[in-house]
């Protein structure tokens, strides 16, 4: 995170319940330092020091170290620090910031000063731009489809900046027997090689080779050393260190450690287990990250992934862990749904109160438009999916009911239905198929199983994607 | 054909072996220089009167004037010296209307008005472009690839555009099933219903038909009606009747007479009958045609189809009736190879030689670059094939041996060999893929599987092919 100021990790210990926030000297320094304009220590010393608070991140936003008794409004917060030179305070100060808040003992210099320096400028903020290594800034809440093999399917590069997809998601052990880490190291990275400038982040692999060891390396496949598989005959043993220096190979702009997946099924022993080697792995692969970036002028992101499955304890441990040991973001582990099938806003709702709040909050391979849209607005930023892809090659459009609304229906291509339909797919999409071709031509290319179909498809949901995103971000 | 003043070049192709055109020349130069103020007739006299040539239409080119040459005067002739001002030329005075017609002894005003309005202005020039329906006029000769069903496979018609080709051939035996004569028709036609702004030609689907019919309908499955195949169940009857009217009902620009396609191994007889019907089937087709299309304000070309397998007689015949009935262009039907496998020069031959100048010469189905540099060395004008785009499909892209040269080779995409190779396919090529991806790159996708590398190595077929067709305009 590109946070002025403050460093994210060493804001992120802010966030236990407990901490008292005593090294305001610290972080005056450290705003001073960048800020050049920012107060004295002299003043800190007199204004911070004596608050003496105590501080709880989370639904429950700030506390006061004494009693609840006096309050002060977020609506009334909102109007005192402003104007913020040069900063649009409804970016860095919004009502859920303050949610629940409640402020006693402090001055208004004070107050004012805090809300100026450690919540508005950036520690409590949430990120706002995804930033890419050349330093795109890429706003926030961002979907990137996955383009497992450095090609999203039916697609090139153009097609995918012309749907105003910001970025994709590549598969790092799919592309490491295919074309192989040397051939895009070779290139420069997984952009030059599939010439690409947007943003990509590199997931770890854990997951296909978790999937693979199960399925061709036996019951006891997982050690804490890496996964062991056989495949095309070859044993291979996937580490921490394996994942990441392939990642970074990559030149990706987000890389993803190497986590024990956690079965749905599993039972409590089993997902302790696992929460306990994502940890292990997540250590390692902290390290290896930094020891292998230690001389680049930008690093990418680095995502720490909560496992725990359906345990709200192992869920809650393994996000405090993971922010201890110190990751640019978290993603959502595992298998978003719950045993019932509907999607486990509750293991998602855990890991975000328990992660500072300038973490990514990533939700790995969701999803549903519906689930995006309520995951964004529980702050969550960044997600990725096969499903708007996967959806277009077979036949499911996405269609918005009108120009304005988040709500959506699919449309299903049917020559027998759409025999003579000349409209376009959506009237409320700028799509190269909405714009170019009927639905009767769609039904058509679709029957005759035509993969210009596929592409076309694929080109619409994903601009339905893009465009969810956008008016994602005012909501 | 807007050919005012005269293009020396295409002047020559008219000489034949004996004739001297040095004069000729000279008078098209003087003529250009005064284009656009119109000769005088006393102008005309100094220039062309001395030249006191005869010439011979058709086969036999121009000769001096001999014994044999006193028959008809200029004057005399069909059309009498008119403004031409406004009229279509070819469909005006055609080479045929000047079969075997000698002039000499001019009397300076019909030499004048022989020069100026019948052979320098327009008439026996051969075609210089395909003119649309809609006006555009796209130099010959061209290459049409198939999109056979109304879509060239793995490209959108903005694809198609983007590589250059001008114009696509679509199948009218296969748009007839799907999605079926109404739904283009009530779209207004095929480009209208696939978003192409180019050229298309309409084949007849007597191919297609054909070869249904001799597996789905038996033995005796054509009869001079038309032909008897079983589809689906169901017995269907395709008649030159319904080819010429579904095409019709695309809207296309040219379209094709069904013929009775010459098995290459027909004995003598087989094949007479086959050319036996296939100049009933064109005359019934020329009919249809007529009658159908006159209240149109602009008519599509139509184009007879020449059978007669590898019998030159057959060839001959063929052609010559077909010429009578009147076409716009002829098509080289049949089999364009001969028993030994290599291309069927004669065939195309005796086509031209028994064609009038100003009639499209169409290599229906043709072909390799090679055939189609011949052909159009022959004073062909049009081609189509699946060539470009099959072979694309199947790893093979065509990559000319230097930024001039007609010359080209075969580039195979191979992982293993061009592992790390970052040069695109072709140095000499302008086209999406070699402009955005390295060989090593499509190597991957197509290793992968990946739709993506059919799609653009079509793309650079076709760039291949429109940029050989450039070049040829210039040969």
């Amino acid at each position: 995170m590109p946070l002025r100021g403050v460093e994210p990790p060493h804001l992120s210990a802010y966030a236990s319940e407990t901490y008292v926030y005593t090294n305001f000297t610290t972080a005056a320094k450290n705003l001073e330092r960048v800020e050049g304009i920012g107060p004295s220590p002299r003043d800190w010393k007199s204004l911070v020091l004596p608050l003496n608070y105590t501080r709880i991140v989370g639904d429950t936003g700030f506390e006061p170290a004494t009693s609840r008794s006096q309050t002060v409004r977020a609506n009334q917060l909102r109007q005192s620090p402003v104007p913020l030179a040069g900063i649009e305070p409804t970016r860095l100060l919004r009502p859920q910031d303050f949610k629940s808040c409640v402020y006693t003992n402090f001055t208004t210099a004070a107050l004012v000063s805090i809300l100026y320096n450690q919540i508005l400028l950036f520690p409590m903020t949430q990120p706002k731009f995804f930033e890419t290594l050349s330093g795109e800034k890429i706003p926030l809440p961002v979907f990137f489809p996955d383009a497992t093999r450095a090609v999203l399917k039916t697609l090139d590069s153009t097609d995918i900046k012309n749907t105003q997809t910001p970025g994709i998601l590549v598969n790092s052990f799919h592309l490491l027997s295919n074309p192989g880490k040397d051939v895009i190291k070779s290139f420069g990275g997984i952009k030059k090689y599939m010439n690409w400038n947007g943003a990509v982040i590199s997931d770890s692999g854990g997951f296909q080779v978790m999937s693979l060891a199960k399925t061709l390396g036996g019951k006891n496949s997982v050690t804490d050393i890496g996964v062991n598989f056989k495949t095309d005959g070859k044993k291979i043993l996937f580490t921490p260190e394996i994942s990441i220096k392939t990642q970074l190979a990559f030149k990706t702009d987000m890389i993803v450690v190497l986590d024990d997946f956690t079965d749905p099924k599993s039972n409590l022993t089993e997902a302790k287990d696992s929460v306990r080697r994502t940890l292990l792995w997540a250590e390692n692969c902290k390290k290896i990250f930094e020891a292998n970036t230690k001389s680049w002028p930008k690093r990418p992101y680095l995502l720490g992934v909560v496992q725990g499955g359906r345990f709200a304890s192992l869920r809650k441990t393994c996000t405090r862990e993971l922010v201890n040991i110190g990751f640019d973001g978290l993603g959502y582990g595992g298998w978003p749904m719950n045993l019932k099938g509907s999607f486990d806003h509750k293991s998602a709702d855990i890991i975000r109160q328990n992660t500072p709040d300038s973490y990514f909050l990533y939700g790995l391979g969701i999803g549903k438009p519906q689930d995006i849209t309520s995951l964004v607005k529980s702050s969550w930023h960044i997600f990725d999916c096969v499903l708007p892809t996967r959806d277009a090659r077979h036949n499911r459009l996405y269609v918005r009911k009108n120009a304005s609304s988040l709500d959506y229906s699919y449309y299903i291509p049917d020559k027998s239905i759409h025999f003579l339909d000349k409209n376009p797919i959506s009237r409320f999409c700028d799509c190269h198929l909405c714009q170019n071709y009927s639905r009767s031509y769609l039904a058509h290319l679709f029957r005759i199983k035509e993969m210009t179909a596929l592409r076309l498809a694929t080109i619409h949901n994903l601009r339905f994607y893009s465009e969810l995103m956008r008016k994602l971000r005012h909501v």
